[in-house]
């Protein structure tokens, strides 16, 4: 594997790929501290003659003051290792002071419709707005023909979508479903900072988010706003202090309302803090006939899941 | 030639030159009625070997209400076969709907120290946001190695150039030099809207700006305040309209002021009103050792100008 530290590393490691176009270029881009979710995207993305790229870089201009920017966990040899095992082609770990030189000044923010509701609420609005900043600069770093995010972010993945579509319509966005623990809880990076109590205690995030789904909520429960009171009453005894709890449609974002057999798409969509540490998750409430999780993903997801 | 009249259209045309990378793609995007200018810069951008692609598109997104969008000279079929004289490759031709689907939403925000003086200041922010948006969804979907600007619209060549390095950081961006019309006038599409005698009156522009060059200005004036109170007598007899004069560095675009040996990047910029046509044009105050107008462009200007 291939290591690039700065955006001149990575220039001349993909020179060759790009004067011969031998094979595509699939991206993987990550704040690091992998966990088996990014190494299933990877695996997701590697196609046979493929040349597979992951980005470790936690983005600072994602995280609002305040946040946990200092806090997000980082490993990098640990990742280095996980990536190299994942038979990565090249893994690019630039600095700040690279990725944001002194004169870089370019904002990149897309449609507010999907930027300003749920996490971007919570969040603020600079959040996606770094988020689509740092990926417009990773895509046009790393010129992928494929870009691979997780479904745990599901509307990080929805604004990512809107903003390729508009702005690099050649890169084409994947996904990779969510990759759960064996109580159900979203792997993430930032478990690592739950207590062994609140790790036991976030479990009620999964069990409520699944109530939910299509084949385990109850006949008598027929709107978005049932669906909602359910959920929130199963969190009320679980001292999690939640952020948000709502139905939205999976592609716009626009909030749900009403009979919820009229939403096809409809997501539930939950935000949570436990011992100080955010944690987010989503499910779709229909199993969706045009919802196929990417390949290995979705092999990972049933095999650690069930 | 090519003619590409959508984004799918388009993609079809460049899927050879990607898949056997057998040549680089250097790109002129602009916005129709064709002269001499977008000519130069066409030859200047006529490597061997090369694809060129031009693109004729007149954005509405750059124009603020009350402008003429819809006054904008047109010409398609000249254009056309201008494209086609001038040996190019493909001639990208998209339609409003086609650039901006109904949900288009993204928008690229350069640098606001560079977009928001001179022209963004006069034609307000969205002027600035419309073209950056505009020339990033088109680097997106003609992904070209190079792309060629104009120096009569240096404000914007600077601004594309920070956003550019910050989001397309693979794209190089050149410069073609002025061209002007036999009294000195610097061509442009919107010069056809003049009255025969706003015409004649509008080389009171040229003139003022190269007697505040180096080998022109008097030995007394040795300020940039100087030479702007020079210009602006020159322009107080001629019936023009003026909307800015000022001397700013020819990279950050930031305010010269004092001596102006002191400032041997600075550029006089100016933008006038006449007949109702807004007209822009700058100059470098110096000959500056380290501006090399690129190749035919150059030699372009040198044989229309003197």
């Amino acid at each position: 594997m291939i290591i690039a530290r700065s955006t001149a590393e990575l220039q001349a490691a993909l020179r060759p790929v790009r004067e011969e176009a031998l094979s595509g270029v699939a991206f993987v881009p990550t704040m690091g501290s992998l966990h088996e979710g990014h190494i299933s995207l990877l695996r997701a993305a590697q196609q046979p003659g493929d040349f597979t790229v992951a980005s470790v870089f936690v983005n600072p201009t994602q995280f609002s003051p305040g946040e946990d920017f200092e806090l997000y966990p980082r490993d990098e040899d640990r990742d280095l290792e996980l990536l190299d095992q994942a038979g990565l082609t090249l893994a690019f770990v630039p600095s700040v002071a690279d990725m944001y030189p002194v004169d870089f000044a370019t904002r990149v923010l897309a449609d507010p419709s999907l930027t300003s509701c749920l996490c971007g609420a919570s969040r603020g609005p600079q959040h996606f707005d770094g988020v689509t900043s740092v990926v417009a600069r990773l895509f046009g770093l790393v010129t992928p023909n494929s870009a691979w995010f997780g479904e745990k972010d599901w509307q990080q993945l929805q604004v990512v979508r809107s903003m390729s579509a508009d702005i690099f319509p050649g890169i084409e966005i994947r996904s990779g479903a969510t990759v759960r623990d064996q109580d159900g809880l979203a792997l993430s990076s930032r478990n690592a900072r739950l207590t062994p109590a609140g790790r036991l205690r976030a479990s009620a995030i999964p069990k409520a988010l699944l109530n939910s789904q299509q084949d385990n909520f109850s006949p008598t429960r027929t709107t978005a706003e049932d669906l909602l009171e359910e959920a929130t009453q199963a969190f009320s005894s679980a001292e999690i202090e939640l952020d948000y709890l709502q139905i939205r449609d999976g592609q716009s974002l626009q909030p749900v309302s009403g009979s919820i057999t009229e939403a096809p798409n409809a997501r539930m969509f939950i935000a949570a803090n436990l011992d100080g540490v955010r944690l987010i998750d989503n499910v779709p409430i229909f199993s969706s006939p045009n919802h196929q999780p990417d390949r290995a993903a979705a092999a990972t997801l049933a095999g650690s899941t069930r």
